[in-house]
Formats: C-alpha cells, structure tokens, sequence
C-alpha cells in the first residue's frame, strides 16, 4: 500500500498547473477525477484530455482505507457454465485478498459503456479483470491516470500489445484435440470453433490444421466452421457436417465448446448417429457439466478457475508496482491438457 | 432519493447523546457508523449496541452522488449452473436503476463472516440479496442502524418473520411433479430432495405426500431421501433406490434439482435401465442445460431469474421507504409449472 501523503505535494502540484491550464478550479479537477457527476460534460473532457495530455498519473490508487476494497469484473455476457469457473476462480482469491467483487455484464464483446466507466472511476477499484472484452483506448487512459490496473482473460481478436492478459494455450489444445482423434484412426475430421474474430478460436483451428498437416491428412474446407460457443450453434454446424455424402462426411468432430460439443450429440442422435462408435466428439473448456453428459464428454481442460485466479493476482501485482517504472505488458497463457472420456473412441469399418 | 441536508440536525443530536453515553467523539461514532477499522475492538461494540439499544437508524442512506451504488449479491457457494440464472436476474436489474453487484461466496449457509460485514458497511450499498443464507442476528441489526435493507431469495431453513424475502412455490412444484407421474400410471414414485434443514427440500417432500395421498398410493419411506442438490448425491441415492428389490423399486424418481436428476440418469444407465421406458424422472429448476440431456428432462420450472430480478427490486422498495413507518414484512413465491420434456412416459408393464 503506497503511503499517500508522501506524494500529496508533488500530485498538488500537477494537478494545479492542469487547473490553470483548463481554466477551472482545483476542485473540479478532482471532481474529474473522481467521477463525480456534477461537472459539465465539456469541461470534464478538456480535464480529461489535459490529464492524459500531461501524462497525470493519480498517486495512491487502490488500497486505502477511505474507498471500498473492490475489484471489478466484466463479462460481456454471463454464459450458462463457463462464467461460474471464472467467477469463482476470481472470487476466492479477491476474497484471500479481502477485496470484493463488482460483477458487470457489459452486453457487448466490445467494451463495456460509458456509464461503466462513470461507475469505475467513482469506485476506485484495485483492478479491473474483463473477460472475452476489449477494453476502448479512451477508457485504458481514464484507469491509467487514476493507476486503476486492468487484466484481460482470453482476448478476443488480437489485443492491443499494451494489455496484460490471461488466456490459456488454444493452440496446443486444438493439436491434443485432432492429435487424439488421428490417434483412434480418425482421417476425416471436421472443428467447429468460436467467432472468427476471436484469437481462441483461430488458435484452436490452426492447432487442429497442424495435426491434420502433420499426420498427411487433407482437410476438406467443407470441415472447418465457425460459429458462436453456444448449444444451438454446435448443433446446427453439426447437422450440416453430418449432412454432408457418405464419402465426405466426418467420423469425428472437433467443438469449440462443451457446450457446442453437446449440440454435436444432439446433432447426432437427430441423424441417428451412435456416439461414439459412428461419431466420436472432442469438446473443449472440460466445464463440470461435461463429465455428465452421455456418453461423458472427451474434453480439452481449459484451466478457467485458475485464469481467474492469475487474473486477479496480475491485476494486484500491477497495482502495486511503481507507476514511472512501467515493466513490460505481462502475458501468460496457463496449459491446456486433453481429458479422455467416453465420447472418443475409433471409427467404425 | 432522500434529501440528506434535511436530517442531518436530528441525526447530530441523537450522535451526540450517543458519543456522550460511550464517552467517545462524534468522529469515533461516525468511524464506527462507516465501518472504519481505525477504532478498538472494545469501543466499537460499546458504540454498535449504544447505536441498537437507541433505536438509532442513519438517515439518507443508500444512493448519494458521495457512496458507489452497489447493491450486494451473496452466495454460500456457487452452483455450476443455478447460480448463473439468479445472478443474470439481479445484474440485469440493478443495470436497469444503474446499480453494481458485488458477489460475495460466503462459503457457509449460516452468514457471511464479520469480514463481510464490515465490508458492507463501508462500501454502504443500497441494499444486500443473500441466496440460500441466513444473517445473523446482530448483523441484521448492523445493516438496520445504517438503513440498508436486505432480502433473502429462497430461505434454507425457516426464516425468522421480520425477514423479507422471494422464494417460489415449492411445495406446488413438488405436487406438480408428482401428479405428472400418477397420471402416466406410475405407483412406485420415490423423491430425492435437498438438505432437511431447508424450506424448499420440505414444502416439496410435502407436495410429493399430498399428490401420493390424494391419489391413495403408499409411500414406502425408503422412497423418501434427502440429500444435496449435487449431482453425485443425485447419483448415489438414486443407486440406492434401484437396488431396491423388485417389487419395492420405484419406477419413477422425483428429483430435488436438475443436478440432482442428471445423477439419477447417471445411476440408471449404470444400472442398465433406459430413460424413460424402465426408469421416468422428473428433475427441479429447468436450468437451460436441462433440455440438453439425453432424454431432455421433464422438470419442474423455477423462476430463478425473475426471483433474482424480484430479489432486487424489493431492496430497492425497502430502501425507499420511510424507516420510521416499516411496512409488514414482504414475503413473495413466484410460481413455479410443470414443463413436460422426454425423461418422462408411462411405466412399462
């Protein structure tokens, strides 16, 4: 916890100079700062273009006695399973840390609203840890003026080289997946996956294209799809792939998510398909559901408690660090593992 | 919202005579009131009970451009699946009156811990929603003195009177489920329900005795377990009950939760018995992987979205009302029906 008052005259001094320069009172200037309402839009933004300008960074950010020991955490949307890994994974080690979540549904893949923001900068939280989130260039400079650190778990697209960030290897999970089904002596194999958009998604295929590659086995382009995480979408690329003749039709399929993987089953008992002796399926998050699902689910484990946890424990680690010794952007990708159920077994004929 | 200015003379005096019987400041009394930790053990408790026996409630708590407003959200744990729906009708809620959650998993179905507390009352919330969790007495009065009212979703157990809170009519689901069975033609129809210290496990066992009895059929108490709402649990009191010699087996189950009947799935194809020609079961909750199983499960539909969406904007009503005219206690059990899927049919022979 960084002591206050040492840096009391030094911020006084900035934050004077900033107040001459935008023509208003020091006290509006910190009005700004702490996302108080009552300050007109326009002066609010030429403070907060003068804060960045300066390059202002707010002394003191985070532990103190005066504001709620809070860390933030925004999904864009609260998944079925998936969320609750995360969540609880972010929730126990806040707590070891005695913080206290603010869960926000941010409704959208890009950036939670201004409203949000507004929120964030009044709460003044430790961190802030977005899941599946971007996070806008104006809203990365309102948190870095107020020393706010914050965390991305598993970007979407390719983020910005200047966001710390939590995923996991989707690239080697996508190459265990296919690996295994090669291994049964699978050769027609398709991967439903994410949005295009998405990094995991993308790594996952090219983790399944290098398997497919190295084995010599061709893939049919009519194999790959991409589509969303959810049931209804692994179903219906599934019923597509199983549509497909007899000679092109896959003997395995690869989901991007176990609860894709569970629309493939679905898939499969509409076409009449036994699983796995004429279908073998390969999920992938290995979400507590899937171990129950029949036949029980081979999955690839995606450690999403424990990228909560890092998530957290990055963000506390960038709170404390010394802002005029910025060190380079952390990254980790926690490893995958594939976990061999019932689902998976080798083609028939 | 209260206009703050207006109380402030009435609250000063009452302090005052407050801070004078403790023999402490006023700003001990307000340190204390805003839950600072910078105040002793000893002088804090002295201060707490000085503050009950006065009657004492803080005005003009709740929204004020000064305090975060955050509504507090508290799990004793978190359900893979149930939980997600609950917390998705309380964020989507306090969005709408611009609102922030702050989850806390208390780890314990009898109250948070004093942490917890403390924490509340510094970060001030509007209000406090606890799931499946009592609160103890002397925090319940912590949270009166300082005007933020809770509610509790689902009580385990019996709630005392003065507890508001939003359940659903468990004993009409059980009385749903069981009718569903009696009209297919089944006579042996056991139920696996929750912990017996719950409410919700009872009235439904209670709905379960009514439909039997109505129907004149026996109940054989070997029919009759409690346990979690987990799947494992699910799995092994339904392995008991189907281990039941023949003419005392039962050919339907009626399970507590979702989770639970997923278990009892997993029980009966471990028992060679197909789903649901030798076996019908009817889960609890309709959680949105219930379709999903294999058969898709008849269950019995709880609201837990709306009761979380309830949950909120019952705080947000206590939170608005006058403090010196408290209104009866508001109780309210959303309606719970039957959605009639695949895991039930009519016994064979």
């Amino acid at each position: 916890m960084r002591n206050m008052s040492m840096d009391v005259s030094a911020e006084r001094v900035t934050l004077a100079e900033i107040a001459d320069e935008a023509g208003v009172s020091l006290s509006t200037i910190s009005k700004v700062l702490n996302g108080r309402s009552d300050v007109s839009p326009g002066t609010r933004s030429r403070v907060e273009a003068l804060l960045q300008r300066s390059g202002y960074v707010r002394r003191g950010a985070g532990r103190s006695e005066t504001h709620a020991d809070l860390i933030e955490l925004v999904f864009h949307e609260l998944d079925a399973i998936w969320s609750m890994e995360l969540i609880g994974g972010v929730e126990s080690v806040a707590k070891e840390h005695g913080l206290s979540v603010v869960l926000t549904v941010s409704g959208s893949r890009h950036a939670p609203g201004p409203d949000w923001i507004d929120g964030v900068i009044r709460r003044r939280p430790v961190g802030v840890v977005l899941v599946f989130s971007e996070l806008a260039p104006e809203y990365r400079e309102q948190l870095r003026t107020r020393s706010i650190p914050f965390v991305i778990i598993d970007p979407a697209g390719d983020p910005s080289p200047e966001v710390p960030s939590v995923g996991s290897a989707n690239w080697s999970g996508g190459l265990a997946a296919t690996r295994h089904l090669i291994e049964l002596g699978h050769r027609r194999i398709a991967a439903i996956t994410g949005p295009d958009d998405m990094m995991c998604s993308l790594a996952r295929i090219d983790g399944y294209r290098s398997a497919m590659n190295s084995a010599g086995l061709p893939i049919d382009p009519a194999w790959i799809r991409f589509g969303d995480f959810h049931v209804t979408g692994g179903r219906d690329h599934a019923s597509g792939l199983l549509a497909l003749p007899a000679g092109e039709r896959p003997t395995a399929i690869f989901a991007g998510s176990d609860l894709q993987a569970l629309g493939v089953m679905d898939a499969a008992r509409a076409a009449g398909l036994s699983v796995p002796d004429e279908l073998s399926i390969v999920g992938y998050d290995d979400v507590p559901i899937s171990r129950w699902m029949n036949p029980p689910l081979t999955t690839v484990h995606q450690p999403l408690r424990r990228m909560g946890e890092e998530a957290v424990r990055l963000a506390l680690r960038l709170a404390a660090e010394p802002h005029d010794h910025p060190a380079p952007t952390p990254r980790m990708d926690l490893a995958t593992h594939l976990v061999v159920r019932a689902s998976t077994a080798a083609p028939v004929g």
